[in-house]
């Protein structure tokens, strides 16, 4: 419909995820517009991803090194390890402040519609990690964060069946009410969850 | 947050417009797991659309040539002008079929809150073209088919304005219910000018 290049651009952009034609073509205009440099920087840091991104050779995290950053910081708790399923996950759960173990990113869940079993995860090297080795402290703890949904559910309860013969603690992060939220506005299921996992109030 | 070069793409996508820190890390961790090749690809266009991409010498649309499709094609009525904002109208008009002369891009339409005026449009090219000269036909009919919206109505009053001490035919596209439409769901205004537009029916 546009000039060769300008329709290339548009179609590619139309490839990403949650970029429709409308869409793709909005950018592929003002990226059109804004000067050279800007253009050239956004292509620049795509091809730089490409070339110096890649995953943590222990824990699956994206990094720029061999080892990611949680893992290379010699400060952390070694003996806990925090499983998830994508690298934003673990941004999440730093932002709390809380956790200070280390991490396990499985990349995705197990998803029998989508064909992902656990030979596509990384749940041979999350294994590896746990076997006692000569100088490094043992895992005491595996918390499952996985997502609260059908696959993050079967992919913890798949974890913690692989898990339990090695007499590793393995946790599961509480489901319940949404802090901030509203009791009126909670789903059935969620509020079944926040009955069941009740706990004692003191004081 | 991310491993630099990851994190970097993401600020550079959360530019562009349209899409928010979400989408532009979804894009990233997306272009993270795409073959290389397919986002080298898409690096090489946005380049490829700033060195090649430029507007059309007479009519302002975009092109990867001097001249852009329409104005190279002989075959078009030369002695028909219609204008428009933005070269995505073209292709809008195009898709109509019903067409043929050649266009002339504003780039833009005036806006007083934005700041652009006549000057900041290509208006001052419009009557260029306009001019007889010795080896074209004349330009009998110029369509104003600016945008049925405030900005769009403003550009076209000021440019019947101009025009028309010049003898040409001066037209505007017709407002009125859109096609396929609901009349229960129409708004008043369109409503208004589909009365005031109102046709003999004969038959």
């Amino acid at each position: 419909m546009f000039a060769g290049p300008l329709q290339e651009l548009i179609d590619e952009l139309a490839r990403l995820p949650g970029i429709g034609p409308k869409s793709a073509q909005r950018v592929a205009f003002y990226l059109l517009k804004v000067p050279p440099a800007d253009a050239k920087r956004l292509a620049h840091s795509i091809v730089e991803v490409k070339d110096k991104v890649r995953l943590c050779r222990l824990c699956f995290n994206v990094s720029d090194q061999e080892l990611c950053e949680y893992c290379r910081d010699s400060r952390r708790d070694a003996s806990l390890i925090c499983v998830v399923q994508e690298p934003p996950d673990i941004v999440a759960l730093e932002r709390t402040r809380e956790y200070r173990g280390l991490y396990h990113v499985l990349q995705g869940a197990i998803s029998p519609i989508e064909g992902i079993g656990p030979e596509e995860l990384r749940t041979a090297e999350l294994l590896e990690r746990l076997k006692p080795a000569p100088h490094a402290p043992p895992v005491i703890e595996v918390i499952l964060a996985t997502n609260p949904n059908i696959e993050g559910e079967a992919t913890a309860m798949y974890l913690s069946r692989l898990l339990s013969p090695l007499g590793i603690i393995v946790t599961r992060l509480a489901s319940g009410l949404p802090v901030g939220g509203d009791l009126e506005y909670a789903d059935e299921v969620t509020l079944g969850r926040a009955l069941e996992g009740r706990r004692r109030v003191t004081g």
